[in-house]
């Protein structure tokens, strides 16, 4: 008989518990920060929502079958195909601009990797409706304000920021054919984890013209310095609005207050499709830890998917990297499991009497907690220390028929006699 | 292309995500007033962690599929199995009783009734490892706190409560045979829906004896009035033994200060199999929803399910009924979105100052908006409106030069002038 949660499925006991409650909970308070309001979408969606956004190729990692009504459904893999349809079905009652986040857990069955999780909570923050380079960086400064809020710093993580469209118009400008694009796309996706050689290898084998492969070597020994390219390209007019649209976004998230968390790089691409405009990652610092957040603009997905043609953009950013810098750090908090007071009595006859003083207590919102069957009061206050109550309300049978109770602090084991009804005034 | 969850699945818009949010917040507000403590589990468990407990007719129920490394698993359709699971894994390390909650949302394929939900949140409140009757007392008294806290009273619920041991004693007294007695539980389970001929027609069938059948009548005629049973069955130790259990029970209900929400009910009998000891429904006064809680002791669960012998008590709460009558008493609160403060400017070049007052009162922890794009003065405050700010921190260029913003109340329209710094400092 296995007591064991399936391969790559986390059991939550409260101390992880505490853990997840504690990045919700500073998730909710940031987002709300910026104005986003909650929603959430069923766990199980029919599998043609992910499909119709990602191709066949996607069922291989899903958690997807028949149910009993013979519909193909899957475990959802990722929010925004929910998103998605929610907004199309009420794309005309909705207030735009949309600023909606979300607390998804997410399932992808990952058949090779042992060891890594199939299943993980996503904080997911979207705007529809704004086609503004505001918009981006609203999206992102809250991104980073999740950093800030749980303790980190700018030299703890950064933001990688790029832009699709200055990328397009770069490669355009150098002479890589259209019909090209996806593969030198997928290249310069590499360059932070492959030699300089491997990357120049594979743009070789994607551009078939020689000034072109130049170009783009030439695109690549700048893909972190935007005056650089704007000096190198200040010739083309689509790059250069590329260009103006991209320090609009830097000067913006200055504006905001998170501009020194954020690092111009050009390799942030992100996958091949989706993305239509600004892309970016938050990275640890050392580059210890797999992405912490990734996001970016999306235009027209939500027309091929919801059939509503809205700009948008969006991140997700998942509990488990987050979680494992958060540790590395010493930045999680201690879960505390404060029980306010235990209510204890000298004399086990009184075991009523303390399940009253326990419930008048609880009226007052404290939490309570005393011995669940009668038993001596050395061993009640054991307990009550080993719970890690800080105050015990101790019934004394003399006392307590005069309306009066005995504040005692488990740390130095000072009593302090005062009557029921004058203490629960003072609460 | 459908714009729709799948049948039975919801999906949550900030709306309803509030009103959810809203319940779980009670639940786990007054789960922390009685010392329980979060956990969760994963929503996919081992499709045997079910059939283990309710045998192979409950696949017929669940959302299970085999998953793409050949391992049969379903949807979780309550979460005591997973409980059970989590606490026989670590049994020896967990400090007894434990006092457990959880809020999973749980799926059931109800195949033929249309418009009825196959999804569902619950709350799970368990105590494991205390045999006395004091933890049954506790563990509704927190059930009956849910409905103080969201405004129910005991005219609006009422908690009925029984227990299997004294209807097991009774109907062993009257002449009941062991073989019959689920036969006779089952007809008394429906005491409350059906009429009295037919449950005493069910009884005919199911008991051989003529004096027990004339017994369990004796035992019907007293449902409701434990001190009328007492009287009658006076004679049989067994009896008066589960009697004196229910008394205790009971009084320590109203030490809680719970009492007068409870009834006793011989008729509550909830399902066949599982619970050992007392058993108890929280329903509306006036009959009109179904249940709303239901729960009790399932001593021998743990065993069966997990391997490890431990005494437990539990019960569930899910959300749609709680809603259904906190809807019905007008007793939801309106979902407040309250963003605290639209920044707007009178000069559309001024959006990067716009952006950084935003980030300065954001970083005080206050929910911001702005027009996320250059905008009218006149239409930046008309959506601030829309959106139901209460205050505009307004920036008028000139004064803005020399440090000054103007806080504008939409509501009546005054404004004042003062420093940003001092504003800021008073937050």
């Amino acid at each position: 008989m296995s007591q064991g949660a399936l391969p790559g499925f986390r059991d939550f006991y409260p101390e992880q518990m505490a853990t997840r409650n504690y990045l919700m909970s500073v998730w909710r308070d940031v987002a709300r920060k910026y104005g986003f309001v909650e929603y959430d979408g069923p766990p199980l969606e029919p599998l043609d929502l992910y499909t119709r956004k990602s191709g066949e190729e996607i069922v291989g990692q899903l958690y997807n079958f028949k149910d009993k009504g013979d519909r193909d459904v899957a475990l959802r893999p990722e929010m925004t195909p929910t998103l998605a349809r929610m907004v199309a079905a009420k794309a005309n009652a909705l207030r735009k601009p949309i600023r909606w986040f979300s607390m998804p857990q997410l399932f992808r069955y990952e058949r090779q990797q042992k060891g890594r999780l199939r299943e993980h909570f996503q904080l997911n923050a979207d705007i529809v409706g704004e086609a503004s380079v505001v918009a981006d960086a609203e999206l992102l400064a809250l991104a980073i304000d999740v950093m800030r809020a749980v303790g980190l710093t700018a030299s703890d993580v950064r933001a990688r920021v790029s832009d699709r469209h200055l990328l397009t118009s770069l490669l355009a400008e150098v002479g890589v054919k259209p019909t090209e694009t996806a593969a030198v796309f997928a290249a310069i996706d590499k360059v932070g984890s492959e030699p300089r050689d491997v990357t120049l290898g594979k743009v070789e084998k994607a551009v078939s013209g020689v000034e072109a492969r130049r170009g783009v070597a030439r695109v690549l020994e700048r893909t972190s310095d935007l005056n650089a390219l704007a000096a190198e390209f200040r010739g083309s007019t689509d790059v250069m609005e590329a260009v103006t649209h991209m320090r609009e976004y830097l000067n913006f998230l200055d504006a905001l207050g998170v501009g020194d968390w954020v690092d111009f790089d050009l390799s942030i691409v992100r996958g091949l499709a989706y993305y239509t405009g600004t892309v970016f990652e938050l990275f640890d610092a050392k580059g210890e830890f797999r992405a912490i957040c990734g996001g970016g603009r999306y235009d027209d997905l939500l027309s091929s998917i919801g059939g509503v043609d809205l700009p948008a953009l969006g991140f997700g950013m998942g509990d488990v990297v987050l979680t494992e810098i958060l540790r590395s750090r010493n930045l999680l908090p201690t879960p505390e499991f404060g029980t306010d007071y235990w209510v204890a009595a000298d004399d086990e006859s009184m075991l009523p009497d303390v399940m009253t003083v326990a419930g008048r207590l609880r009226a007052k919102s404290r939490s309570v907690e005393y011995a669940l069957k009668s038993q001596s009061l050395s061993r009640q206050l054991k307990t009550a220390s080993t719970v890690g109550v800080k105050q015990v309300v101790l019934l004394r049978r003399d006392d307590y028929a005069k309306g009066k109770i005995t504040l005692k602090t488990l740390a130095d084991g000072s009593e302090r006699s005062i009557a029921l009804d004058a203490f629960l005034n003072t609460l």
